[in-house]
């Protein structure tokens, strides 16, 4: 369905969400059904040639490739991704330290078609962390600043807890409460949640940010299983070796 | 955004996809965000505690919890719901041989507010497959009928290739194109199709019938590690030995 008002509105992007389970990744899909432009967030080495088929099989043109962060548990699939798809271009926050084709800060947009997402700089997980939201703000893509009920820790990676409470508070907690938070992962099958669910449910950003520090240091996670090669990796677009 | 022509259209339905990782299984939760009434669609025994969690987050009240059949891989979470929520009605095809307080039979409807879900009976997998569609015909959830880009076996439990290929071909395929299905498993990461997609792209449903029957009795897959306890179990609601 259509609206048709003063001004014609876009269709609703095409939009898939996909998963990848060793690392519990979400990797999104977005297109606009009428140019083909597509964009994908957060794609994952293992699974580039299921994205691919997808791509394919739904006739769309993938015209970027980008990241929320530098990701420590997974390889990035956009430097094969760059291999694969002629003039694809590769995106991530220039605060992350790692090559790309875009480097991103607070305010720019990636459009595509008719549709556009908006970079939020949200550091605090990393400092070069960012937060796409759809122009018309009905999702937000948070990367692992915030997770649904949780958060990206803040241990390793310039992580700092007090970056990070604020960066969610001021950055995505503006958003509107009906928003859909798609987080770059989950590890209890959850999908999406919503801006007004993480302001009243998210067991850690409704503390106060002393609370919410002294709750961040003292996680003792153990180390990601794949940091030494995915950080490296992910410096150079998932390329690292390959 | 709500639509008000010369009928007032109710606000699309509260929608969460959730997935259990062991038996890769989703599960779904609908809801009226007026009325709050909720169904869930093939809960997993091992997530009751999540998606009631989430229920009583959203401030929803669980009146039905449905099983599109009788599963093999998981014990479903229908009777642990019953014990739980006061008052809460289980579903099942009447052909499934289960119990359950609802016995479904195509064309019969299961309302929750304003909206509603239409059984469409879709055997062949086993003989008590039911597809749930919404009343608008945005979304069919078919079970193991029809997997994004594959379907369920039916090399046990009743299972007839025959009856499959018809109940695809005659009850989901008949669908508005756009309309999205959500399977009852993935294994690959994929969250969500659609008819068109399915009806251009499925690997065995858009073969020959007689293709589709040599495929599918030369699968040899091995027995589901769960069969026997899951099958005895669901017949019972998922209550056996709990
Ligand atoms: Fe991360
Ligand atoms: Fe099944």
């Amino acid at each position: 369905v259509r609206l048709y008002s003063g001004l014609m509105e876009p269709a609703a992007p095409l939009f898939r969400q996909l998963f990848e389970s060793e690392s519990c990744t979400y990797t999104y899909l977005l297109a606009d059904p009428d140019t083909r432009e597509a964009v994908l967030i957060d794609p994952v080495l293992e699974t580039v040639d299921r994205d691919l088929q997808l791509i394919q099989q739904l006739g769309l043109n993938l015209t970027v490739a980008l990241n929320t962060h530098c990701h420590a548990d997974h390889i990035t699939g956009t430097g094969l991704l760059k291999k694969k798809v002629f003039g694809l271009k590769s995106g991530i926050s220039k605060h992350s330290g790692a090559a790309a084709d875009i480097q991103l800060s607070d305010g720019d947009s990636i459009t595509f078609g008719k549709h556009c997402l908006m970079v939020r700089e949200t550091p605090g997980h990393t400092d070069g962390c960012v937060t796409y939201v759809t122009g018309d703000q009905r999702m937000a893509f948070t990367g692992d600043a915030l997770l649904i009920r949780g958060c990206g820790r803040t241990d390793f990676q310039q992580g700092s807890p007090h970056r990070l409470y604020e960066s969610v508070h001021q950055k995505i907690f503006s958003l509107p409460g009906h928003c859909f938070i798609y987080p770059a992962h989950d590890y209890k099958g959850q999908t999406v949640s919503t801006v007004d669910e993480e302001k009243k449910f998210n067991p850690r950003l409704t503390k106060t940010v002393e609370e919410f520090v002294k709750i961040m240091d003292n996680l003792n996670l153990p180390k990601p299983k794949k940091i030494d090669i995915s950080v490296p990796a992910n410096l150079v677009c998932g390329l690292h070796d390959i």
